[in-house]
């Protein structure tokens, strides 16, 4: 055989081992996690946690993207009992953009049939969190949000703007919580290899990354290693927004090698479908577009629906208009047909479709300005209000919904945007691009938005999307994949913090121990991205025997703080700290107040 | 002749023509701007910003470090006649860490006598502020803190927590913040070179970038260079945090040049003197200490005075102990000694050292946390507290003072310190380093740090110190410098968004129109670094043509959501946009309720 060895990055990271937890419940779930090891002088556990890598990071399993990952959900699904294998739809040459011949990007080789929901039932995890059912997803994503908290618990601190985060995750907070649509579990029936996941503000802040095939041909290992890229750095979700051909192909190649929820945006494949002519775009090449991708597997669609006619002149003034590519398509297509949109029009068929297959709504924010001049505007707002609306309609027929959110917004305005959205829209989950600070660095946006993003993170947003620092340039390589995925988990990681998620904290305090011990091994490793640490050490101080020295490049030996305080500790120990600290906070005779200058330097 | 051409940064950045504004008070200030001029079919003028590069970016001006920088004080400072010339202090082979022959750095070949005040005078910029005198530097500073805003008024929002941010900064207005101690102008009387700048939370806020020199050997030229590249970025102070060998001719060479406030710490150079031993640190060793660099220049010292005997046993029970180097080594002192810390005993012997030469207190948080644990602790605000009684005795002997502040903080605890600081240092100045918001991304730091700074920006704090991605690992290099630079640029200009800084959106605004217009060239010069923002459109479309073109890579020219957004508004105007908005508020025919799912395509 000559076929190459595709090039999917595996492995442990530094210092990690994969572990499963069982549920109890549903016995046969295996939750799992990374554990990282410190050193033995530390006296310390290995920290357990969250990990979205999948498979790719466990040595035990020989991961084939021909064969994709196991279906670990299949059997929970048909448990239930409420679905129902068929033939499908054919797949057709627009699908892939009507590609040929060698440039046509070859088909998934093992595909099994879809499943649909049998007779008109809802087969989702709102409908049954509703119906009081706690499924295995629910028990796997507890286990999961709780990352073993109880083995060292941490103390709570943390202003959580009344969301009503629990000390512990059970299985039943995570059915009561969707079952009040207050979070999301985006596990469409087709996508049995997920494993499963929530987006919901009472639970750890989750991160998407964006990735899309390039207009140059790429072969099916690069797309499915984008994703396995951006998942082994942290990338809870992962949304393909590929346009162009082959659209269809390497989607089925991605989704059936991820363990996390792949989200879509429909209308960029139905635009192609018409060539890319707005005004073209119906409802039946729309309706195909959603019924393929549902079979398919996609977790969460983005639906514009709430872009309306009326609204469209509210943004003649702007400084920068229509900025969502989906919310241009469809402007125009309302403009020129002068009526209300198919998506807002036939938004209850979009419902059935997303009920029989479990596909989350991402209701897209088709108006989000696209500068800090158009923030919290009214064309903004008037769209929110809007999915609010939808947010109910879809609810009534047991669909998942989350809400997307700006965009670019300057500090002050962000809590608006936070409260407003919760209002409007019921406290569904927010999902929210950055937002941007400013306007005024190209190139370093992955950061004006990674301020606005652990921010809104804290006010209340459970999901953020990425932004690379090639925002507004160019397309993101791997590095910059990977820059706005660290750069996202820090985001989400402060906003934890800021929440007072229980746990958040035991990894910051894992770190600043080993920091404060000079144990370097461990803290590169307890670290976001150990590869990075450990570089930037080796720069300066590339022996290993500087790996246990006890000081940094930054002061030296002579000059170490830490070392000093080291020193400040033993001999304060020595000396019976408690006994001194008493004596001083009675005002002992050591005390010398600022008027006397005479010292023993002096004498 | 055989000297090198010394390596430093010059020339204009793209784009940019460095203008000067005439005071008139003082009709001989040049107040320096940069005007960036956009593409002629933007019918703009040309959009002053703040300028901090100094002669370094003026092609009229050629620098010579050798020579140093033109004294543009000189004449301000002697026509106030409380100045006078003076032998000074005579240069140990201490002040040099005893090096000798060829490892020695050369003296500044240029070098002019001190200057210092006359007969017990204060000669500080809070004492002729208090006697009601605009100095030339104020009225230099209002200029330049206007940026021309009055050319282009943009509408203010934005929520300044009652800091009190006039619409337009006026001579007298800085003279009020000055003598209300609301905001310093660090304008060592020997460093006549400075460019005058504001540090007060009324103000732009600001930004410091450190240096210091390496362990290996470096040549005058690289740390000369060090400082140019940092302000051509825009730090618009510099702390010399060097230690080890060459102290004293270093920073000569670095303030000769430097048209930015030079601050140090000057324990650290006390503590090279008696080689290193905390324990053998005298108050007459940092008073010489002093004297040596308020005669060289320094405009700010930081001075960990607050680090107290009786606070250090508050320290023992956290995660990291004393992390900062200065509070390490006094703690060190006070313990050893088993009494209170030179500084704190002879701090009104400082306070006189300083306002003979308008020296700027930095007072030191040598309590800082250093890890998320410790953040807010009760070390750290003891501490605090001590600053505040400390700020009131400088002011009682006319001294500018700053505040500094953490360190690691989470985000909710940010606006505690803000206001606590406020509170207890009767508004004096805060000048923080981040605060990082977790500690868990080493490589990051500039991003974890980066979030923490726009917020406490936002919520008052006048000057961030920056923080570089090496941080906690190494030193940082060039780009690890210039990364800082711009971190910390963003995260100012965030807050000045956020606090409604009046024209603070001009570039926001001037670039989102370019964006918008697809003037990519404009885009890239109005950026905060035009070179890496052209260097990534670049990468994914290089030709020259793709400079023009109408579409950028994201999408590419199909899916473009700005072009739609154009022939969206062309098509809205072509048909009477405000009719038709009008119509459709009013609920015209076209609004289609959302049961009614009948469409065009579907007939």
């Amino acid at each position: 055989m000559n076929v190459p060895t595709p090039k999917i990055t595996t492995g442990e990271l530094p210092a990690s081992r994969k572990i499963y937890v069982a549920g109890a419940l549903h016995p046969d779930i295996r939750v799992p996690m990374r554990e990282i090891s410190v050193h033995p002088t530390a006296g310390e556990d290995p920290l357990p946690v969250y990990d979205s890598s999948g498979p790719y990071t466990d040595p035990e399993i020989l991961t084939d993207i021909r064969q994709g990952l196991a279906p670990l959900r299949r059997k929970w699904i048909e448990a239930r009992g409420d679905v129902e294998a068929y033939d499908g739809r054919e797949i057709r040459p627009e699908d892939n953009g009507f590609v040929e011949g060698s440039r046509l990007t070859p088909e998934f080789p093992a595909k099994a049939g879809p499943l649909r929901a049998k007779g008109g039932k809802a087969v989702t995890q709102l409908a049954y969190a509703r119906a009081g059912i706690v499924t295995p997803e629910m028990e796997f994503i507890a286990i999961r949000e709780n990352q073993l908290r109880d083995l060292s618990p941490s103390p709570r601190e943390g202003q959580d703007w009344c969301a009503g985060i629990p000390d512990r995750v059970t299985p039943e907070f995570v059915r009561d919580e969707v079952a009040a649509g207050r979070a999301i579990i985006p596990a469409n029936i087709n996508h049995p290899e997920t494993e499963p996941m929530v987006i919901g503000r009472n639970f750890l802040v989750k991160i998407n990354a964006n990735m899309g095939t390039s207009a140059v041909t790429s072969s099916m290992e690069e797309e499915v290693e984008k994703m396995v890229w951006a998942i082994r750095w942290g990338a809870d979700t992962v949304m393909d927004l590929s346009t162009g051909r082959n659209i269809h192909n390497t989607r089925e190649w991605i989704i059936r090698n991820a363990p996390v929820p792949i989200g879509t945006v429909p209308i960029y494949q139905a635009l192609e479908k018409v060539n890319g002519i707005a005004e073209d775009l119906t409802w039946e090449v729309f309706r195909d577009t959603l019924i393929e991708q549902a079979e398919q597997g996609v977790d969460y669609f983005t639906i514009h629906a709430g872009v309306r006619l009326h609204m469209v002149p509210m943004t003649v003034d702007r400084v920068t208009g229509i900025v969502s590519r989906g919310g241009s398509i469809m402007a125009k297509w309302c403009l020129h047909h002068h009526r209300e949109s198919f998506l807002y029009e036939h938004f209850e068929e979009i419902c059935d479709i997303c009920r029989a297959y479990d596909v989350s709504f991402s209701l897209g924010d088709g108006l989000r300005p696209g500068s800090i001049a158009d923030a919290n505007d009214a064309a903004q707002f008037a769209e929110l209000e809007t999915l609010g609306e939808l947010t109910q309609i879809a609810w009534a027929r047991d669909c998942q919904v989350m809400i997307e959110g700006p965009g670019h917004v300057p500090m002050h305005k962000i809590k608006e945007n936070m409260d407003k959205q919760l209002e409007c829209c019921h406290e569904a989950p927010f999902y929210t691009l950055g937002p941007l600070t400013t306007d005024i660095a190209p190139g370093y946006d992955h950061i004006t938005s990674g301020i606005g993003a652990a921010m809104i993170g804290w006010f209340g947003c459970a999901m953020l999307c990425y932004v690379t620092p090639k925002e507004h340039l160019g397309l993101p390589d791997r590095d910059d994949v990977k820059t706005g995925v660290i750069t996202y988990k820090i985001a989400a990681h402060a906003a934890d913090l800021a929440k007072g998620l229980p746990g958040a904290q035991r990894r910051d305090d894992a770190l600043s121990r080993a920091r404060f011990e000079f144990r370097w091994e461990d803290q590169f490793n307890l670290s976001l991205d150990p590869d990075t640490a450990r570089a930037f050490h080796d720069q300066t101080l590339p022996k290993e025997a500087h790996k246990v020295a006890h000081f940094c490049s930054m002061c030296g030996p002579k000059f170490c703080s830490m070392r000093i305080s080291h020193d400040i500790r033993a001999e304060a120990r020595k000396e019976g700290m408690d006994a001194m600290a008493a004596k001083f906070r009675e005002g002992g005779e050591l005390y010398v107040p600022v008027e006397d200058t005479t010292t023993e330097a002096e004498e």
